[in-house]
């Protein structure tokens, strides 16, 4: 249906990406990037939920719902735009007319994004400055797209981008993406920053349809340590440039092709957010089964890997299923503690620890062994219905509480 | 009103207790513990709410709102009862009955509360053969009060003991009580267990409203991990020696005493637990003032002491209150970021860091000071009505990784 290509945000036809060491925070290392494309996109925006939402998030959320077509992303990190006021929402504005000069793009066609510490004022200068350096550095190479998900992390460890292609109506259509996410991540679209490019010949509507509904099974079942930002952005920027004939019914084999390939680059970039929280040695993934509905199997999953204790024993390689029990049980969900079946797996070996509510006679030197895996699975089957529901975590360790103990530092 | 006096649970008339090490889990040291009253005690319970409940707690449960009468407490460390099945409530019934057979007490006048790990069954000859064993050992001197809140700890580094008294129509009441509770503590009455003892004489009726009503404004505002416990037990046991006139009207002077001295017990207990938390270096409160609802401030200041990200700042005494108004954010309230003041205050100097939602120009260095105290207040000033609330919790630390990535072994 569709097949994993090389790259991300420049993987699309249009696009072009460049990055630059501004001077915000870090030293030594890229910290502004710009997306373009050539052409106007038709654009999707989900933001977070927190009732303190950054100046960016306002920004942004205007463009997508009210203007609904942009060409630009100009994004910094070191420092969120968070809890800035009046300043804070004039420097969004300062910063996409820095970008509309250099690129003679209206300047409500530019998005921008911040990720960083809260309640500092952006360096307005230097923010400008780079964005008109990102503007005349602009190329179209897999290279850039690269750069430019290195430019955008802060405490994440490895840069999170992937691209696939498909046919569609006999045309090669293009998807990419990249992300940056380590901390204060939790199911609400938290500081994560999501950016995906497609050459997609798609209507608003769709494009909408699409990123809002996948978003829910994808970054909103990521959680690295229970806090949702002030930042949490993904933009879906669609370009048109594929030439495929405009998918226009949610209903058509076309639109169902982009929405699983658009399914595969949010779970991909998901789980690698997971993978790499802040501290995290291990991806930890929760996988409710046969749930009495899928709100529910959704609500119990994320329960699990949200848990301090579960994720401390992952961390340590200990099978204390009692741990996930206990989270399923706080869940707020209804169920019978004794139908349920507890399995955890690293991909090659499957242990089944509790079988109806109570521990199985299973080897725990086996448990260890499979626990010490770089990605465990754990599985709870509720017996309950046929609903299913699968949430990203990972561990909880020294390194978590290190980096958070002096991140302004 | 009331004052402090010495003890804990055997402080008030008629109380009596022991402790022994049964080898349950632990080596040398005591593990087990018994609450005796020399005559049957009017009694009210609160439970965990998780879904997932421990025998000893639906065995406790029915003495508390069915039988309404009891007379012995036996509490063991070490291992939980939860996740036990029908072997694990027949251990209760079977506990209970050694209890009954050594004090000539009906075996359904008799508590039983677990506390540990979950999912193994008790060694059920150790409980049954120290149940007998306390028995024969029970006194009713301050240092056997004091010995069995030592018998009750796990990962706790401190005993939780108070105890209070004052003069209800001229009769001289006492009310004493200890708890434990390190991790797995979260809202819902969580991997804690509190037992407090009166020889108050007061109906059933009131004895439930004064707990019922308390525990929402003490234990369940403290939070140390967020996991809420299978096992979570509080038990109030009044067995009206002290000759009272028997209280019976919730607007009798006589009630708001014994309210107010009841509220004392459990805020002390409940900002033990939090400052004993895993690991934990320091007390950390939050304290929400005119927020719009009770209901809201409650919610407000559980999020903020409950962010893993504002708990490791706290940690590093860093004043990074950016996760303190992005916790506030994320709870689910209501309200205007650009209305927020937060002041932090280490019980001596206070500073306000953020006003009106934007950073003061606050000293970095004097912040640093005042959160480096042993007990640390941040003080939520919404600006959006009058009502207030105060949660307790701690700090996130390395140790908390470490005792939980290990506990089991």
């Amino acid at each position: 249906m569709f097949q994993q290509t090389e790259g991300g945000v420049t993987a699309a036809k249009g696009f072009f990406a460049a990055s630059t060491a501004a001077g915000i925070k870090y030293k030594d290392r890229q910290d502004m990037a710009m997306v373009y494309s050539s052409v106007p996109c038709t654009v999707a925006g989900t933001f977070t939920t927190n009732m303190v939402k950054a100046a960016p998030v306002l920004w942004d959320k205007m463009i997508a719902e009210e203007k609904k077509t942009a060409q630009v992303v100009v994004i910094n990190a070191g420092i969120a735009n968070a809890c800035t006021g009046e300043i804070g929402c004039s420097y969004c504005e300062e910063t996409a007319k820095a970008a509309s000069e250099a690129l003679n793009v209206p300047y409500d066609m530019v998005f921008v994004a911040s990720t960083g510490v809260i309640g500092k004022q952006l360096p307005i200068d230097k923010i400008k400055a780079g964005t008109k350096v990102l503007a005349g550095k602009l190329a179209d190479s897999i290279e850039v797209g690269t750069d430019a998900a290195k430019a955008i992390m802060t405490t994440d460890t490895k840069k999170k981008e992937i691209a696939v292609s498909m046919t569609l109506g006999g045309k090669k259509v293009t998807l990419g993406g990249m992300c940056k996410g380590s901390g204060m991540i939790h199911p609400n679209m938290c500081t994560m920053l999501g950016f995906i490019t497609t050459d997609a010949n798609i209507s608003k509507e769709l494009l909408d349809k699409a990123l809002k509904e996948d978003v829910q099974d994808t970054y909103n079942m990521v959680s690295v340590d229970g806090d949702t930002s002030t930042n949490d952005t993904v933009l879906l920027m669609a370009n048109g440039l594929a030439e495929n004939e405009k998918i226009t019914s949610a209903d058509s084999e076309d639109y169902k092709i982009f929405a699983a390939a658009l399914h595969f680059i949010n779970e991909y970039l998901a789980m690698r957010i997971a993978e790499d929280g802040e501290g995290a040695t291990k991806l930890f993934t929760a996988k409710v089964i046969n749930a009495n509905s899928k709100a529910a199997a959704k609500v119990l999953a994320k329960s699990v890997i949200t848990s301090s204790l579960t994720k401390a024993a992952v961390y340590g390689n200990d099978a204390n299923w009692g741990r996930i029990l206990c989270a399923l049980g706080y869940s707020g969900e209804q169920f019978d503690p004794y139908k349920v079946d507890i399995t955890i797996t690293d991909g090659t070996d499957t242990l089944m620890l509790v079988e109806n509510g109570m521990a199985t006679d299973y080897s725990e030197e086996f448990a260890t062994k499979i626990l010490g895996g770089k990605e465990v699975t754990a599985i709870a089957n509720m017996k309950d219905g046929d609903a299913e529901a699968t949430a990203w975590g990972c561990d909880l360790t020294y390194d978590y509480v290190k980096i958070n103990a002096d991140y302004r530092s």
